[in-house]
């Protein structure tokens, strides 16, 4: 597999981003949705803020108040003997460290514009940000699906109620329609096809499920994007394998004359993000045709490894041109890169046959 | 509260199914959906039944292998290391005992038919029986909502990949139309309100998110009963207070003057499962206006306290006579029992003003 990682990675660092809060820093501009808008490539931006502390003892959570339409700050020490405080991201309760009750940053959408899709402008201001109940703890982790002429924007809503999927929609990338949560917690890594196939839109999603069952890849058929229905499970983890951890789709499926191509993330249990690729039918896209049994990109660079949260590589977009690939991916929770990749070469690689645990 | 338990309670017990399976013991015929057709009151028992064993050592679980159409067991040896055996109704993974990596019993769906409401007949064969790859660890908790002249079934299809809850459809309780999972994992304990509202469809739902977030019931709408959207959280826990646990919707939501009324289910942290109340605005039933402070009906009886999984009141399907309630509810994850309440009383009984976590 041929990778061509783009000379001026990363593309966009925290650094490049001014805080929209006062005493705030940006520790991550990463995991941006991607499209073309007119002659210019837009990246969402998930920007990532947290209060600035020089207190070492102290950790905050940053939370919107959604009835005084304000930020506020929760402040603990971390001798609080309640808390483990050992992931940078998350505020968890000793003894249940599979879930979190405080987000330690809280993170918005910001647009960032490029005519060459290599240099980009970041906007001075936030193009979405938390509005409500269901996004206390703040966005993430867009994806945008064109459709006729129309921006379908959605993006995982996180509070203390859990964390969904909600959907916005623009086509002027000025005024945004609100369209409420799509998917019900827990739910992230939504990805919409851009197009109906035999008269239904369909979408991957990923739930999370507690009592039983792992972060894996559902599908999902509508008739209007907004409602959504016949969930079917799709593609599991791999045991001993490189996503053998949770799984979520990434970028936007890409319509090729093989099949619908997925690009997919895929963690392994010690939490090394990959990028792998799964096929599925042109008309009938619960239907695996084939998968990679190695991932496609894997975190190499300094950029890739090093970070809030290294050794990640998470693309939520990707521009096709011709056979093309130009996948945009987050890199260690921090900031922004490219790498363009063949779509023969993408298709070539996966394993047609035997491909493991769908 | 006036509660008038039947004399006949418990009205089905174990003991009135026959075992569908050679080899196995009915443990549980509880649960269950309730509506009339016809002039038959029916109640769709969940029959949970479990393979047969002398050896004390072992411990069994049933599993529905979808591509042979047949029953699977897979055997356990207490002593094996790997696993816990301290709840009954589920093996857990040692270090994992939030999730359950079996079930001990497979579940099912089976019709009994009663003139009166009181003596029931059990068919002797199941309505609904698992059918496909959602479905392996069984089918649970049914309820029905008619909507002209058809019955919407839906209940919760287990599997290892997760429990969400799936939706069919007949009209004359001998044809059955499937239109697959309706919500995804984790989901349960989903009701339809029996008419449209302001041209939408409404369903409560029970998500189980994993990462943050509590068992708490959400509200979501549609347009045709298959597909689902604009999810909101609508009642949470309350600590402290007799649904501090887990909370899911029980009852089908009953049209008053004063609003929706829906009879929920709510657990202590030590997993004491009570009936109470919740009055949705009957234009918007997104917005809750009264809540129970106490539970309606506790565990009280030998036949409420004692069983498989004792301490539990458990309502999936109500009928409503003038102002008399008759609530069907599974009893210790057991038996069948019904108590009639009073509608008004219900009513007056309700916190309208300081009903906490909404």
């Amino acid at each position: 597999m041929n990778i061509y990682r783009y000379e001026e990675n990363p593309l966009i660092t925290p650094e490049d981003v001014k805080p929209h809060h006062d005493d705030f820093e940006v520790i991550g501009a990463f995991n941006a949705g991607v499209t073309i808008y007119k002659d210019e490539v837009i990246m969402l931006l998930r920007v990532a803020e947290r209060p600035i502390t020089k207190d070492t003892n102290k950790v905050m959570a940053p939370i919107y108040n959604h009835e005084s339409d304000e930020l506020e700050i929760i402040e603990l020490d971390k001798s609080n003997p309640v808390f483990d405080f050992s992931d940078s991201r998350t505020i968890r309760e000793k003894g249940k460290l599979d879930s979190f009750v405080y987000l330690t940053s809280l993170s918005y959408l910001r647009i960032a514009r490029s005519k060459d899709g290599h240099q980009f402008t970041v906007d001075p201001e936030p193009f979405i940000y938390p509005s409500n109940k269901l996004e206390r703890f703040g966005i993430e982790d867009p994806r945008i699906t064109k459709i006729g002429d129309t921006y379908y924007i959605y993006f995982s809503a996180c509070s203390e109620v859990g964390v969904g999927e909600s959907l916005v929609s623009t086509k002027d990338w000025e005024t945004v329609t609100y369209h409420g949560m799509i998917f019900a917690p827990e739910n992230k890594d939504v990805l919409i096809f851009p197009e109906q196939i035999n008269g239904k839109y369909y979408a991957l999603h990923r739930p999370v499920p507690k009592s039983t069952g792992s972060p894996e890849v559902w599908i999902a058929e509508s008739d209007n994007l907004l409602y959504w229905g016949n969930h079917k499970h799709l593609i599991g983890l791999r045991t001993g394998m490189w996503d053998d951890g949770r799984i979520g789709g990434g970028a936007v499926p890409i319509k090729t004359d093989k099949g619908w191509l997925e690009l997919y993330h895929g963690a392994s249990k010690d939490n090394k993000y990959c990028m792998g690729a799964v096929l599925l039918d042109l008309n009938e896209p619960s239907k695996v045709i084939a998968r990679s049994s190695e991932p496609l990109v894997k975190p190499e660079t300094d950029y890739e490894i090093n970070g809030f949260f290294g050794n990640v590589v998470f693309s939520c977009g990707a521009i096709v041109e011709g056979d093309i690939v130009k996948m945009y991916y987050g890199v260690a929770d921090t900031s922004m890169a490219c790498a363009e990749l063949s779509l023969s070469e993408i298709l070539d690689s996966l394993n047609y046959e035997n491909f493991f645990g769908q």
